[in-house]
């Protein structure tokens, strides 16, 4: 719909100057962790067919990354017990970088296995927080013994050929000890990439960062770390997401997570109490529409993400965040 | 709880600079809509005891305007039947601007007599769209009668001593015709200032507008009507308030308009058929913590936000928008 509308506001930009705007990308690559960081915080586990049926349409719609599945023990996360079938069943695109988490060795172990035998994968999430309370919280290992065992998989997934993601958790702040030093967080970062990361992705996991504090930390770490592909990975947990991808997309940020419906977040059954409210991340539908909206592209149809929200709520049987969900693109034109 | 913390990421800026955001206002004024705009929307006439009760909270928590009533004529809007009993009732505080609405001149005549038998009012917001079928739907009078209409009632309000808010509907896009040429918006705020307005308030009535034309749209507008005041005022029916009002205030905006819990927009039994989807204002709980967070003072605190959203849940006994009203707000340090 709104691909091929001229920018309504073109005469205003012409008029003003692009000020702030003048460096926006012309497009960026989006991220759906609505299978993976989406289904693990349900309570439901999905149907085999059912998450094919979203990867595939993910993959169609033009998503440059899809989370597919998760390595955890499926007896802690019966939701990804069937990943095996699922990264079998998923209709490969070219060009879209199919990704899974792997939290431990034995899932490491696992993927391999699977790799073995002929199953494809891209790339290999692995995560460590910033905060030495949040991982122990989150992993039951020390930041030191998590990366111990990180380094080890990131080995294991660089020589089965993958891409690896090197995910630095709890980056704007930690929901147990507060803020979090900076050069610790950079430092993670800089860690991962000297162990071979291919993409670092900073999260704020449990939705901590505002826009002031992503447009600085972005440009910080760009100088810290330059030439390294940055996933931005706000969660949405005090209404922020938007304007925080905003903040870092100012800053020169181009790859972007978000989760159809905004579902997402803490495990089911596993929610720290100190982590109250919404847990789940920016909605897909709502970021790609504004994105789009602005002039930059996603290779994402505003229409198609809609209907992927739509079928999203079909299939989990509830209203989901997504509020173009709701109500449609912006109208350019006059109704018919 | 953050007034007094320092920026987590002053490090962070004083190592690549401020940026897009060094010209940050260090206060700007948040004006309360959840008593009007906000009750407008629900099916329950809200006591009149708990309205009172709530915006008595929002003068003294540092609101520095607050929509008290309107005065739609109560058989359509029975939520405002008790106008004069809610300005009568409330404990006026020196220095912020008690306002209302005024949609037509027999409305306007009973705000007269009001004022006239010693009822405190400030504040006289008058509407208009940018949008001819807007207006049209709106208020059943084309843009023409509307402005006489309106001009007439600005008279009166001015006569009896009232500041003035022109409001321009449809300002970011109209739901029925789409694209509002900027031009015809910009005249309606000019043709406001004219006849004596105090503020225009750049109304994005349902959820239009994204973050780029945000800022240019009010960096034009600066251009246009140098040293008028405007309120902006982002509905959030996509996702993007937040992030419209981050793009506005980087534009030099500083008066905001938001409602508690989000709740606001058309009125109860009278919603189009063209508006779909969630028709609420930004947040104010959300936006007052992010705008903190970002060292720009509101004048409210954080956790005092978050008590209101609260108990404006109670009130209504229902779950509301506000996210931090869920969690509370960023955690500086850690946990006691």
């Amino acid at each position: 719909m709104s691909t091929e509308t001229p920018l309504p506001y073109a005469l205003l930009e012409s008029a003003v100057g692009p000020g702030i705007f003048a460096a926006l990308p012309a497009k960026v690559e989006i991220g759906e962790c609505w299978a993976r960081d989406g289904l693990q915080s349900l309570d439901t586990v999905v149907a085999t067919d059912k998450k094919i049926q979203m990867i595939d349409r993910f993959s169609e719609a033009g998503f440059a990354h899809i989370e597919v599945t998760s390595f955890a023990n499926p007896k802690y996360l019966p939701q990804f017990a069937d990943a095996r079938e699922v990264l079998a069943g998923t209709k490969r695109k070219p060009g879209v970088g199919y990704r899974v988490v792997v939290p431990n060795l034995k899932g490491m172990e696992r993927l391999v296995t699977m790799l073995d035998e002929g199953i494809k994968v891209d790339e290999a999430l692995f995560v460590c927080s910033a905060s030495e309370a949040h991982n122990l919280e989150n992993t039951n290992r020390t930041v030191a013994e998590q990366k111990k065992e990180v380094a080890q998989m990131m080995d294991m997934a660089k020589k089965a050929g993958l891409k690896v993601v090197g995910s630095v958790l709890t980056s704007f702040g930690c929901p147990i000890t507060g803020d979090v030093p900076i050069e610790v967080v950079r430092d993670l970062g800089r860690w991962y990439v000297e162990h071979g990361a291919d993409y670092v992705q900073w999260g704020d996991t449990t939705g901590m960062a505002n826009p002031r504090q992503a447009y600085a930390f972005y440009r910080y770490m760009f100088e810290a770390l330059p030439g390294v592909p940055f996933i931005v990975h706000f969660h949405d947990t005090r209404g922020t997401g938007m304007a925080n991808n905003l903040a870092a997309l100012l800053a020169g940020a181009t790859i972007f997570d978000g989760s159809v419906g905004g579902i997402g977040g803490q495990p089911a059954g596993y929610r720290p109490k100190y982590h109250q409210g919404y847990t789940g991340n920016t909605v897909t539908e709502d970021l790609v529409c504004m994105l789009e909206e602005m002039g930059v592209r996603t290779g994402i149809g505003q229409d198609e993400v809609v209907e992927i929200g739509r079928q999203a709520e079909k299939i989990l049987g509830q209203t989901l965040r997504g509020q173009v969900t709701q109500c449609g693109p912006v109208l350019h034109k006059p109704r018919s």
